[in-house]
């Protein structure tokens, strides 16, 4: 992995994937007691930064590949970003959903031009079928996080962010990143560590999912005891990626642990303040750079919102839970 | 009021208002059958348009006059963008306000810098209170849009649309704008018919309060009956303003009518798709482009998304009853 693929990566993105918008709020520096600028990766298409790993990854398939066509593992963000990316290229994606996952993400997954497989949980083992389907058809499995053109294609916001810093003179400041497996992380962190050596990444988790943080401040790749109950499902991952964790152990500043309360109360904020929808998976950067000042140093933070994928009741729960 | 006053104004908002972006998703392009964009401005400075004309008024005075300070009658989104233009100009807003307002507003516009004046409707004359307090301390009154800068400023959301649909290729389309008494709508139709002369503005507006529609259709200035009891309370007006009419009328398309149900429709599409939160007077014109399709020619629309102040409470019922 190097700033190269991530170069390269913007040259296939330009065009297809949206330069999401810096946001800010007077109020949201207030809370923070310092400058908060929002990188709002809600608003890149399918509603999450995943689009973009997902495009980086397709567009460098082969002709042969890219005619046979992809399959992923997901029930979220993942699945919606690869389903686009390969109906864009005219192929077909495969996706492996749990049988009991959402009936709309399942929905919204095939409106997306997505050959949708569903598999039982408890009786049928997902690899298996994965790669049975894999070998039988010629797809090209992508994965969520551990595989370098998706930390590639994830690592374009990182050289976005380091461009709308540098236009705003922000030279040095901490990024908060929502850190599931680390794709997004990496990425950010070796593109600022090319184009802003004075932004440092620290990647912001759930309370009780905090396996990034526990990893970096042990300097071994810890898992998580749980890996379901969070409302920031989202980001809920077993472990650190092995290709992931090491760039994070490198690049990045110590990990800050919000808690549910904290993630909800920043959708809240970003509703009203920004007017943009963040699932509270993708609101745990924010809820960092807003209630835990005391992790970073200077007048300014960057928080990357990575996702907007929530389930109406959820939301209306978040502001009514922190009006 | 002409062209030259909006590239003026433009040159004024550079690096001060934002450039809001161009949204899109598959999902709206299925349901009004042809391609749908959409000029998010609930991203703007203030969550709506209004800090534009704000700032293109505010940055025009003297500098004797800006040093007095400005006044504006508004309980919503104009207040809000003139206190906040009025406070990064360094300068002082007298925001007059009813007395029974909601507290948030009163609160917001008090936060943003503004000196509030609260009078009773029942009992006071507000055009008196605000002239006394014009005419004691000097202050410039900002009207909300019959008012040539205000127009000015509203109108480079067009210069910007003019430009991004040439980016994408988009010549010739139906531009739907939510329009109250016409600042915005009249000062995008300006923009439009000198740098997109293929784009046509069309004014959309809630059932029952649709004064412009009826102003276009009679060739003459028509009253609404009510001015209260709807969710789209941010874009009712009485009338379409002197200025603004004329402009309409001689540019702009016949009106779009929405019901309120297609404006809560709208909302929740906008939410769900989209990831941006408007209100219901903000969602009138991605109303008209989802579900008027019949009302428009060609194989794309765009919608400009005005606004994005909206009570949460108002926000849930929104996405209660349009799941």
């Amino acid at each position: 992995m190097n700033i190269d693929m991530i170069r390269a990566a913007a040259i296939r993105l330009d065009g297809h994937a949206r330069r999401t918008p810096i946001l800010t709020s007077p109020f949201l520096d207030d809370i923070a007691g310092r400058r908060v600028f929002v990188k709002a990766e809600c608003l890149q298409h399918t509603g999450s930064f995943k689009f973009r790993g997902g495009w980086s990854a397709v567009s460098a398939l082969s002709p042969e590949a890219l005619k046979a066509g992809v399959i992923a593992f997901s029930s979220g963000n993942h699945a919606q970003g690869v389903a686009l990316a390969a109906r864009s290229h005219g192929t077909k994606a495969v996706i492996i959903m749990p049988a009991d996952a959402p009936a709309v993400k399942i929905a919204n997954t095939r409106a997306l031009g997505a050959e949708v497989v569903l598999y039982n949980r408890a009786t049928e083992d997902r690899d298996a079928i994965g790669a049975q389907l894999a070998a039988d058809r010629g797809l090209t499995l992508i994965k969520p996080y551990d595989e370098p053109l998706v930390i590639a294609g994830q690592g374009t916001c990182g050289v976005e962010i380091a461009s709308e810093m540098n236009a705003l003179g922000v030279r040095e400041a901490d990024v908060m990143v929502c850190c599931g497996g680390g794709g997004l992380t990496s990425g950010i962190a070796l593109a600022l560590a090319a184009d802003a050596p004075g932004l440092r990444v620290r990647p912001a988790e759930p309370e009780g999912f905090d396996d990034v943080t526990r990893s970096l401040a042990s300097g071994q790749i810890e898992r998580n005891i749980q890996l379901s109950g969070s409302l920031c499902d989202a980001i809920v991952t077993p472990q650190p990626g092995n290709l992931t964790f090491p760039i994070m152990k490198d690049l990045c500043g110590p990990g800050v642990v919000v808690t549910e309360q904290e993630a909800l109360r920043a959708v809240a904020l970003a509703f009203d303040r920004l007017k943009i929808v963040l699932e509270p998976g993708g609101a745990v950067a924010l809820a960092a750079a807003l209630f835990h000042p005391e992790a970073s140093n200077g007048d300014a933070v960057i928080a990357v919102a990575t996702g907007g994928n929530v389930d109406p009741a959820v939301f209306a729960k978040a502001l009514a839970t922190s009006a």
